[in-house]
């Protein structure tokens, strides 16, 4: 395969003509549960530290009143409050995942979007429609890519997402094919993003700026401010600087407007790796069994991939987020409290010593013959049995989706997590019915606190 | 050489600990003559499509009111300052030359600086440390991963420049070294830049973004906003992305506080490639010499360094940013005006008749005996006369810097350009009093138009 030299015009000009008409109701109802999802792990997020603190700072140079932070009552100016509602939605990971690039891809799109549709007046439908094209655009940047932009250290979520929002952005501006492409191209020279940030408040810097930038791009762009002509794909463009070794020309262009990577998007039940997830459902479902006893417990082998072996075998662990990449933890917090949300990862729940104890009963093995999304616990009791749970496929994968019950599920925990007396049911409400209204901001409006 | 695990700790620690009194007199001049040049072309560029456009559109965002734009009546917040000043420097690519790495050293550090110097009282040496230092690690990072890293498609002013920025705006504000490791995280995770977007608005982009992300990487690591232990030689960080195959690991901390980069920067006399600087002094010294007449020309052969035909051999251009890398432009128009300035740079000029029909006469031919500073003209003429002008280092190279007097006569020349009424002399002599004064950034607010 030759490298195309006119990728950026033909990404372009799909994301300018293309029309709701065109775009399968599948796709149209993922876009809607992508955005509860959204809501739901923003308003989880939107008082972490590294909100709280570029919230802060954001305050003293912004012109303010433009636009809401989830969950919050400040109204900052809009590039402001696409790069906080950005953050907010991913600061823990428990947003969604694309899973073939490990994109999350609605946290850099979905807030240049919300926050365009307070600077003017966006219906429901034109939103919905770029949201899936930037998700579509930033999932085959990711797509071509995977896994060696990744693997180097690049924060994929950021760097493709960048571009998404870009696209998405241009679209709900009405920007012809050319604007299009200046657009993308402010984006690509403003990406970035670090996989070694993981872990530190630094990681959602990338990713805000992952919204800001490409709204801002967008934005630019409709006020003349024109770029090159191959951004993408030019000798010493995004690909090049990005994806020094191996590109898949075909994943960029191929069958644009026949398949869309919105209708691959999974969300997560429970705030941890995902390779963790079947784990937790066999720890969770061995808790419901008759007889169960937990003081009986001995030892617990758990098989899965071998991939649940290289990233999450860690038996000691010291902080919450350390343990949302441990299966020992997962395991020992899962039995105990039959749950495995927010307040299991954090490091008060690392530190109890029942979950200590528990922890160190726990061991993994890798089996090349069980699927990433399947795991086995293998129980041994006091009394010299042994009974094994099987998961298949962990809840929230593609082969098992969450329901749309679900999603509004984890969105009322969440948000009562973050405030219990606020009425969530309006925000779901207003998601479900968003191909029909003709204000999109309503729906991240009606996820703040009531304003004093 | 194996890959050192305390390259960040080192280079934060020294700059945190570095001293004013370790700054050699020779650094601290360099230091005002690199300002000086850097407002020159700021006033330069501060009307240009570029700056216009992202200061229209920021100003819809920005608090406003805290900070100058080099040139221009609108106040700003302290963010969108430094990168509009830094954008202004750079746009013509006129700034400064790190000729080891083509970095622009000052446009990303100074304005991040100058901001800062705006928000809270800063004196004049303290700047001055800050930004010796900011520019050292910036230049050191570049030689460390040159000329990969440019090759690829990296705008290395801007992916180097956001950590330099970072830093210098860290040792201003006092940061600890485990604070400026913050910022450097925070900085290397929020940089990009693309070598495709040269020729067209979206390079002042990633520029700008520099500096705004240096200084406020600084500014959240001030409030405590941690990163990771090595953003720059982690497993996942910034090497590893941004320089795939080969880094010069020495380059990056032998000889940390004994030699200083900002010692090495040179200043352009014209506004155009570097590499073409030695054929325009040669055709500037052949239009002086007894007997010159144009009409008798009849072909001009340069010869140069094989870089110089690689880069510059340019017979037909259209647009006055292309003539920048022409030599035959380039002489045409200095044999005919006198001189090698903006307007000669402008698409009006490209399109002059006499200037098209000398270019015409004009080839270029590599030479592998030649120095890339140097260049030598073969001029035939109709008598069959034949006169060879050579020209060992061009003016500005590091054999021949611009005087302290040259870099005045380029600020007064570009201030009367921008604005003929305006007294620059105060700009001139407030950067060379900077290491006596407590208010460093009157440089600067000297350099706007009077407020109406």
């Amino acid at each position: 395969m030759t490298q195309p030299s006119d990728v950026t015009r033909v990404l372009s000009g799909f994301v300018s003509n293309a029309r709701w008409d065109q775009l399968p109701d599948t796709v149209r109802h993922e876009g809607k549960r992508s955005i509860l999802n959204f809501i739901a792990t923003a308003l989880a997020g939107c008082r972490e530290d590294a909100i709280e603190l570029t919230l802060a700072s954001l305050m003293t140079f912004s012109k303010g009143g433009q636009a809401i932070v989830i969950g919050r009552t400040e109204r900052v100016d809009a590039l402001s409050a696409a790069f906080l509602n950005a953050a907010s939605g991913n600061v823990f990971d428990f947003d969604d995942t694309h899973l073939g690039t490990v994109i999350h891809p609605t946290a850099p799109v979905a807030p240049a979007l919300f926050a365009l549709a307070e600077m003017r007046p966006v219906s429901g439908r034109n939103l919905l429609l770029a949201f899936a094209l930037g998700v579509e655009i930033e999932c085959r940047l990711g797509n071509a890519i995977s896994p060696e932009h990744y693997a180097r250290g690049w924060h994929i979520t950021s760097t493709c997402g960048t571009l998404g929002a870009a696209a998405a952005s241009g679209k709900l501006l009405s920007l012809d094919t050319e604007r299009t492409m200046w657009a993308i191209g402010a984006a690509a020279t403003q990406t970035g993003g670090l996989v070694e940030c993981l872990g530190t408040p630094t990681k959602s810097l990338s990713v805000g700026n992952a919204a800001r930038s490409g709204l801002w791009s967008a934005l630019l762009a409709e006020r003349g401010f024109n770029g090159p002509p191959a951004p993408i794909e030019g000798r010493q463009g995004y690909l090049s600087a990005l994806a020094p070794s191996t590109i898949d020309w075909p994943a960029l262009t191929d069958g644009l407007g026949d398949t869309w990577e919105l209708a691959k998007n999974t969300y997560k039940p429970y705030p941890c790796g995902i390779v963790v997830h079947p784990v937790i459902d066999a720890a969770l479902a061995l808790r419901q069994m008759p007889g169960f006893a937990l003081d009986s417990i001995e030892r617990i082998i758990v098989r899965g991939h071998p991939l649940l072996t290289a990233r999450a075998d860690r038996p000691n662990v010291t902080t919450g987020r350390e343990a949302q990449v441990s299966v020992q933890h997962s395991v020992a917090a899962a039995l105990l409290f039959g749950a495995a949300s927010l307040a299991q990862y954090t490091d008060a729940c690392v530190r109890d010593p029942a979950v200590q104890a528990l922890r160190a009963k726990i061991t993994v093995e890798p089996s090349e013959t069980i699927d990433i999304a399947a795991a086995t616990l293998d129980v041994r009791t006091r009394d010299g049995a042994s009974r094994v749970v099987n998961i298949p496929a962990a809840r929230g994968s593609l082969a098992r989706p969450l329901t749309d019950r679900e999603i509004e599920d984890k969105l009322r925990a969440l948000a009562a997590s973050w405030c219990a007396s606020h009425n969530i049911q309006p925000v779901i409400d207003a998601v479900w019915v968003l191909d029909r209204t003709d204000d999109a901001s309503l729906a991240l409006r009606l996820a703040v606190p009531a304003q004093t």
